[in-house]
């Protein structure tokens, strides 16, 4: 293999699929990148994979007039070549690799020399072969994933809810991501399918490696096989295997009949979560909201490093008095992934989920909900 | 003690001291910052240390009427304060310590508590009773520990270059750190004392913090005292423990007849040892300067990963063909602390130290020396 082509250019693409490439691994040929000609010989194909998540990226080269020299398939140490296009200017440089696997970079300065692996070793990726296919907008993809991503479960004694789980059919769509303590659910109409409903759970580090390419005006193609998931944004394609699992019936924790309402400035809770959150417990992050008409009371203890706080800030409540806990953590990434000034939380009593939306929307299309955490009874 | 200030301000001044809070100590108490008014009532100092570095600062605040409320010195725990400051925008706020060392912290959105120590069971910092004193331009201090701290000595077995040397007198001032594969020396005359020579070592920790604090037009005070260096800048005070060992005669390693001159742009060089030393061995980042006339070739080689790097670029050389090891990090780190464009290098021989200064300087005020590697050969 031989060709030519700008640094900044390679480096950019490099860029793109380095993010499949494992850190270590047992198998050291997935620490390189596979360079390959693509079929009709007009441009360089780079792959990366963990086995689990792969990424294609597709880059315009100029192949010497030679394009068949052997090897057309080579896996190059992805580390090495990646710091050392960093630290290069923008230059034209030529791309040269031999049939002992052996590497040369040059430029007009100087020349890079390293040794390769075979590329037929390199992992097959999988096909996708998509039963199902939609394309939307980079931004719409994005920011259904950045909005849900937060509440991704890490426990993995329940894999399922290791990702987000997307729920899309003709009508309407759902992006949902849950652990148990929170919960996040999209509508995005925009999402449809051609017809037939399809879901399907995608990892976590897939989703976030999509967000991560996607720039807002990309045309984001989603494709859906049996086992797998591709993203295919420009020249380049992330394609994940789905997590095989039945994602719970979220729809069942979701409660509907949560009527004392409470309408809060956003910023100011957040803020006063974040700080008295600094005095609770460590252990429980446990924070306690004590409900009134016009002011709510935030406040926290921690009995072992006999610290407390306590805030009152403005809202509007419709109820009774209440007192309400909850873990800081949770309710500050609740807080901080809603975009609208204020917020309502829709309450039943202290031991039962509460649902946050964004306030003064006709048609909410997101939709959290938290659970509390049993109030100790201190002095 | 109770006052009110500006959270912002406190917070500024805490930001100050902080740098002498160790993050874990086996003394609980130097986890905190010591409040205390001063002794005309006017100010509040606060301070924190180490028990090897202190740092003291001033900052006005407006105590309650009643200046004398008890306790008058108490210990806060720094990170819980400075998180909660951290989190609050701009606003007054009140401090109250009462004589259980319960500290309050109250704004007009709500208060917070939390518990100190006695202030007198607080470390006892240091007095400098300063034999020799010399004020200099911040700017000078800061540019005179920033170019020579990165060749300090991380060598415990060796604590006399474990810091920065300062060895002022009423001509001229030198500055000097090695660790035995470099060396920095700084003539800096406008450091000079009131007559008396002195010379110190200060530890590179404390150096640091001096720099951090250092705004280009404050005045930077040294006091020397037998045991201790005190840098006074505005409100704040660094007194730092001096490393009592005798320096190393660094004057018997500095070569003067090396007679082979090298001239070449700085940045050329620079970023070509970078790329090369990514392809050196890991063990010994060993790189190669071959001198020829007109044009040097940097090389390296790792046998252990097949891979090696050349590249040419452009020099004055004014002798015979030479060839010279480096370590490329310590290369890296002396060229990355000039200032000029080209640099000189005087040298003897593959086995003898070079010197390196900037070039066109009739008198060059920094003067460097990296010890060569011995090259292996090999094919």
């Amino acid at each position: 293999m031989k060709f030519s082509a700008s640094s900044a250019d390679l480096l950019d693409a490099l860029n793109t699929v380095k993010g499949a490439v494992p850190s270590k691994s047992t198998l050291p040929i997935l620490e390189c990148i596979l360079f390959e000609q693509s079929d009709d010989g007009s441009a360089l194909l780079l792959s990366a994979t963990d086995l689990e998540i792969s990424i294609v990226r597709r880059v315009p080269v100029q192949f010497a007039s030679n394009g068949t020299s052997t090897p057309t398939r080579i896996a190059v140490p992805a580390k090495r070549l990646i710091d050392t296009l960093r630290a290069l200017p923008d230059l034209p440089i030529s791309f040269t690799a031999d049939g002992d696997f052996e590497i040369q970079l040059e430029t007009d300065q100087g020349h890079y020399k390293m040794v390769g692996h075979d590329g037929d070793d390199f992992p097959d990726l999988p096909e996708v072969d998509a039963a199902h296919t939609l394309s939307a907008e980079g931004a719409l993809v994005r920011d259904a994933i950045d909005k849900t991503s937060f509440a991704v479960s890490k426990d993995a004694l329940r894999p399922a809810m290791m990702g987000i789980y997307f729920q899309l059919d003709a009508e309407n769509s759902r992006i949902v991501a849950t652990d148990g303590h929170r919960l996040v659910k999209l509508d995005r109409p925009a999402l449809q399918t051609d017809g037939d409903d399809v879901s399907f759970i995608v990892p976590e580090k897939a989703t976030k490696l999509v967000s991560r390419i996607l720039d807002d005006d990309a045309l984001c193609t989603i494709g859906v096989s049996d086992g797998h998931v591709s993203f295919t944004i420009d020249e380049a394609r992330i394609i994940a295997r789905l997590i095989d699992e039945t994602y719970p019936n979220y729809n069942a924790v979701i409660p509907d009949e949560n009527d004392r309402q409470l309408v809060v400035n956003r910023e100011a809770l957040l803020s006063a979560v974040k700080r008295v959150g600094l005095y609770s417990s460590s252990m429980t992050n446990q924070i306690r909201l004590a409900l009134s008409e016009s002011e709510m009371t935030v406040s926290a203890e921690d009995i072992e490093r006999s610290s407390e706080a306590e805030e009152v800030i403005r809202c509007e409540y419709d109820s009774e008095a209440m007192e309400i806990g909850f873990n800081s953590e949770y309710l500050t990434e609740v807080l901080g992934n809603v975009d609208s000034e204020e917020v309502l939380f829709r309450l039943s009593s202290p031991n039962r989920a509460g649902i946050v939306v964004p306030n003064n929307t006709d048609d909410p299309d997101i939709l959290m909900l938290i659970m509390p955490v049993m109030l100790n009874t201190y002095a």
